[in-house]
C-alpha cells in the first residue's frame, strides 16, 4: 500500500472509535452494535471488570448496565497510535478519560488505556478486541450537575443524522 | 480528488479547529475572528445557550462574556470526524471538555460535542456554523487554583508567534 | 515533498507524543529516553518549573520527581498543530490536560499547552525542545482514589509489548 491508501485507512480508523464514544454516550445502541465484529471480545479485567465474549453480550451488558436515561457517561479519547497490519488488519493504542455516574452525586473519573485490534469486512474497519487499562480512577462528588433532559441529549443524536451520519 | 488532497483538507480542518480553542483560551481575540466566515452562526441552545448569528457578533459577545484576564477558560476538542462534502464544504463532529469559571470558587466541567460545517474561501478553511450538545455539565469547586499571571499566560502567545503562528 | 509524504510525516510525529505520553505515565523510563533529542531541552518556567538542559538530565529528574509506583500521572495530550519546516524538522502545538499527586489525598489537574520543535535522526522522528504554559492549574481532593496496582497498572506495559510496540 502506498502512504495515501495507508494514511487513509488509519483516518477511518479514528473515526471508527470516535464513532464508539459517541454513540455510546448518546445511547444509539443499533448503530453502536454495527462496529464490532461478531466475534468482538472486551477485557476490563485489569480495570476491575471482566471479559465479555461476543459483540451482541457485549452490547447487551452496556445496555443494561449504562442504558437508562440517568446514567450519563462520557468516553473521551486521544492520541491514537494506529498501526495497519495488513491491508485489512490494524492494531491501536488510545488513550482514555471517561466520567460515569455510579450512583446519586457519586461518580467516577477514570484514565487509562484502550488497547485494540481492527479488521475490515466488507469494505469497513471494525473493532475485533478491546482490552482496558487504568493509570488512575478517581470518584468524586460535583457541587451539583447540571440536569441535561433527554430531549437536549438526542438533540446531538438529530444534528449527526442531518449531516448524514 | 485523490486520497492525499482529501487528506490534506482533513488535517487544515482539524488545525483549524485546534486554533479555536487555543485563540478562545489565551484570548487572541482578532486572531480567533479570522476562523470564522462573516456569516458564522453559533447554537449553544441544547446546552443552555442561544443562537448567535454572525462572526462579528459573536466574537464580540464571547469577548464581553470570557474576556477578562480573571476568567480563565478551557477548551479541549477530541476524536475529530470531519467529512468533505466538497472540495470547499466540509462538516465535522469533535467531542469537547470545556472548564470555565463561573464565578469565585465556582466552576463548571463539561462534555458534550461540536456538531459544525466548514467552508474554504481564498484557499483557506473556516467555520461556518457551529451546535453544540452536552453529555454532561458538572459544577465543581477545587480545593483552590493556582493564578496564572497574565504575564505567564502570554507566555503562550509570545512563543506561539515564535513559531510563526 | 508531496502531500502524502508531509502528511505521513505529521502522523509519526503525532505518534512520537502519543508515546512520550503512554511511557512517561506507564513510567517506562528506558523507552521514553529514546523519544528526545541528545540536547532536548525542557522548559516549564511559565508553568511554575525550570529549564532543564540535556535528554538524560531531564528523565533522570522526572523519574525522580514522578518514578514512585505510589505516584501516578496522567498526561493527555488533544488537538495537535503540527508543521513540517524542512524534511527532518518540524513544529507542534498540543493541548495538554495532565493529572499529578501532589500528597496523599491532594492532586493537581492542569491545563495547558506543549510548544515544540522535532528533529527527525536515522530516520525517526525526536522532540528537541519543549515548553509548557498554563491556562488552569487546579487543587483538587477526590472523595477517594482507586488504587491500581503496580500488577494491574504493568498490564498496559505487557499488552503494548504483546503488540510490537
Amino acid at each position: 500500500m502506498d502512504a495515501a491508501a495507508t494514511l487513509l485507512e488509519i483516518e477511518a480508523i479514528k473515526q471508527l472509535k470516535a464513532r464508539y464514544c459517541r454513540y455510546l454516550d448518546t445511547k444509539q445502541w443499533d448503530a453502536w452494535r454495527e462496529l464490532f465484529t461478531d466475534d468482538f471480545v472486551s477485557d476490563t479485567s485489569a480495570s476491575g471488570g471482566k471479559v465479555i465474549d461476543g459483540a451482541d453480550e457485549f452490547v447487551a451488558f452496556l445496555r443494561a448496565t449504562l442504558g437508562k436515561p440517568a446514567q450519563p457517561t462520557v468516553h473521551q479519547v486521544h492520541a491514537p497510535e494506529i498501526e495497519l497490519t495488513s491491508p485489512t488488519t490494524a492494531t491501536g493504542v488510545w488513550a482514555l478519560n471517561d466520567v460515569v455516574r455510579l450512583a446519586p452525586g457519586v461518580n467516577l473519573n477514570g484514565y487509562g488505556h484502550y488497547h485494540e485490534t481492527y479488521e475490515k469486512i466488507d469494505g469497513r474497519w471494525r473493532i475485533k478486541t478491546s482490552e482496558l487499562t487504568r493509570l488512575r480512577m478517581d470518584v468524586f462528588n460535583p457541587l451539583f450537575t447540571v440536569r441535561i433532559s433527554d430531549r437536549l441529549r438526542s438533540t446531538g443524536v438529530a444534528l449527526a443524522r442531518r449531516f448524514g451520519r
